[in-house]
């Protein structure tokens, strides 16, 4: 049996996998007066007079609500919500595996960004925190936007979880190479929520990231080809990148844009480059090919073009750029801070918590394995120092 | 320390009475690569193709969202998403210990019927069925009703769960008593959700009753005293009532509306009547005390009247009646057959299968202690059945 085998066994052996289990076992009447009526009376009365009471007496201050609406799921794309429920399951148990949380799927029926944004708004007393997931760009980016008022942090995974994970592994690579982020040639192919994400990461200049080294050659590339100011047919998203992306205005296409660049983070598809594209590059370059299941270029074919290192997003190559390594901590810091957003200096907080979680980065571990347990540990405890720090 | 006292340190110490466990450990990259990215795909590709398949592969039929505006919560009325939580979570603890389903506290920051109407069906692809709690009549007969065709049950169990318990203990009096539905004189005080539920099991005909035996002589009594038809006050489900109950056109208070009557229902408040009261009723009648916590007239008091049997709300006397009887049960009955409702057949089939799980009804026991595990299998079996004949 393949893997896709495999996983349908599994799902219809399990029905399901995960569950909601009771934390006292009710044996009497008791029993039920105590956690139902009447004493759960007793409880309600003391939210009622004082809302933050809500994290004491309730499962809030440990429960993440995974929202998605099904419309990009994983690489298969406008799904629906019912065919999105065992991704969101998966991350469900990933939240309890790595942080200890309770994570519950939300998926929806409506891809109304209007109707979206005001549900999640309506959902919110019962959670800590909410993990927007497979949402389409460019609403994901306008729906997490809004939501940031709610009082609990909103989170678009697919944007800020794989960059917190590139930007740990271009700490690494600076690292072990000397060189510095702001003298980096990057080019990111790919300008959907992630690559936006990763382009504003390392290249957008912002008031909460001001100590933050940043790059300053960055070229993004769409479909299309290079983004450029003389395209006409950019969304907003890719308009703003012009802003500190491109300065000197190239065009062409991923093949132009490369040549002498340091570091290609690609999260678009499948076999676009060979290894003599990879020699065009500067030396020794960093190549990020997170397309999956299949990259961009495949690390034997990169390295053979001169790579120094190579990471992908699949876990049978070294290197696995797994946004598994940032969610669970970073909710875990937030919800332990019972912080009301998380913020630009909280995800880099998290990011060099990742990076710092290597001792020695090597050319075959240059950010941490994704089954390493002590990581959301780490990644929890810097971000909940961010936000204890005086504003 | 008194009962609230001690609920307080248990829902300080638990944090949350629920959580959400992994039905799989996992271990390795492998077992990551089945349940999550990349053998997800193929579970959420086979849902896609087929929705049906969604049974099959996640949780959704054995799920159950307990939804909540916290608009009335148990006797403390409208305390808001918050402070409702409590109760949700306590709910959810007895799907789980009575029926294995896993219940999800859904609190709703918003009280408008059309935005509960709204958000509700658009988070049902993830539930196997919704279950309305602690929402404000009459609101709550036009969520629920509105809600029926969205593929899953909806049940108010406010409404129907002590319904379908006051008609399971008024079969065993019938029984013990050799009297018949149809001769009993009923009178119900409180004409709030349950109230009204109580009444229109008892007393409606409909279609998918018609094989039903049902009491042709009923009151209702609200607050100002016996719905009647020249009062210009009632709300359209009071005067919906005056359809089948009243038939004579009785006026007065709740003293008038018992004498003579055989079963006085009381979901209204507490210390109503007295021995003397009771006194003017029919011989040796039924009178369900549900007022909670403080009953409409204690047992003892009840007794001294000359009270065939009473039953209460209270876990303290004999004859509790409380819904953990009913609604574990129907929901598992229902899950197991995919139900797209629950019908009123389906109701009166819970109460019948609640009656018999007493084999020899006495005064001490007219109905199963709560704590009976073997009701909730007994009712989820009669509810199949129910589902399983031919229109």
């Amino acid at each position: 049996m393949d893997i896709f085998e495999k996983a349908i066994v599994l799902h219809e052996e399990l029905k399901g996998k995960i569950s909601v289990e009771n934390k006292l076992d009710i044996k009497s009447t008791d029993d039920l007066s105590l956690a139902y009526s009447p004493g759960v009376a007793a409880p309600c009365i003391k939210i009622f007079e004082d809302p933050s009471k809500v994290y004491d007496y309730t499962i809030k201050g440990n429960t993440v609500a995974i929202v998605s609406d099904g419309s990009a799921v994983l690489g298969l794309g406008n799904i629906g919500a019912k065919a999105a429920i065992p991704v969101m399951e998966g991350k469900a148990m990933l939240f309890k595996r790595f942080a200890g949380i309770n994570g519950f799927p939300i998926c929806l029926e409506t891809q109304d960004t209007e109707e979206i944004i005001s549900i999640v708004r309506n959902l919110s007393p019962v959670f800590g925190g909410i993990n927007l997931e497979d949402i389409s760009s460019p609403r994901c980016f306008e729906i997490e936007e809004r939501l940031q008022d709610i009082g609990i942090p909103v989170f678009h995974d697919d944007q800020h979880g794989t960059a917190i994970v590139v930007l740990a592994a271009m700490l690494n690579f600076c690292r072990m190479t000397g060189r510095r982020m702001e003298d980096l040639r990057v080019v990111v192919n790919g300008a959907g929520a992630a690559g936006i994400a990763i382009s504003q990461y390392i290249a957008k200049r912002d008031e909460s990231t001001r100590n933050q080294k940043i790059v300053r050659d960055m070229i993004v590339c769409d479909s299309v080809g290079i983004i450029h100011r003389g395209r006409t047919d950019l969304n907003p998203m890719k308009i703003e990148l012009l802003q500190y992306t491109n300065k000197e205005n190239f065009e062409g296409g991923i093949h132009e844009a490369i040549r002498q660049a340091d570091v290609l983070i690609g999260v678009s598809k499948a076999d676009l480059l060979k290894a003599e594209d990879i020699r065009t590059m500067a030396k020794d370059p960093l190549i990020l090919a997170l397309a999956n299941p299949v990259p961009e270029i495949l690390p034997e074919e990169a390295y053979a073009g001169g790579a120094f290192v190579v990471g992908t997003g699949r876990s049978d190559y070294p290197n696995q750029v797994n946004n598994v390594l940032a969610f669970p901590g970073i909710f875990l810091g937030a919800l332990r801070a019972r912080a009301p957003r998380i913020t630009l200096a909280m995800k880099f907080a998290a990011a060099e918590a990742i990076a710092s979680g290597i001792q020695n980065p090597s050319r075959d571990q240059i950010i941490p394995p994704v089954m390493d347990e002590s990581i959301a540990q780490k990644v929890a405890d810097a971000v909940y120092q961010v936000c204890m720090q005086p504003a």
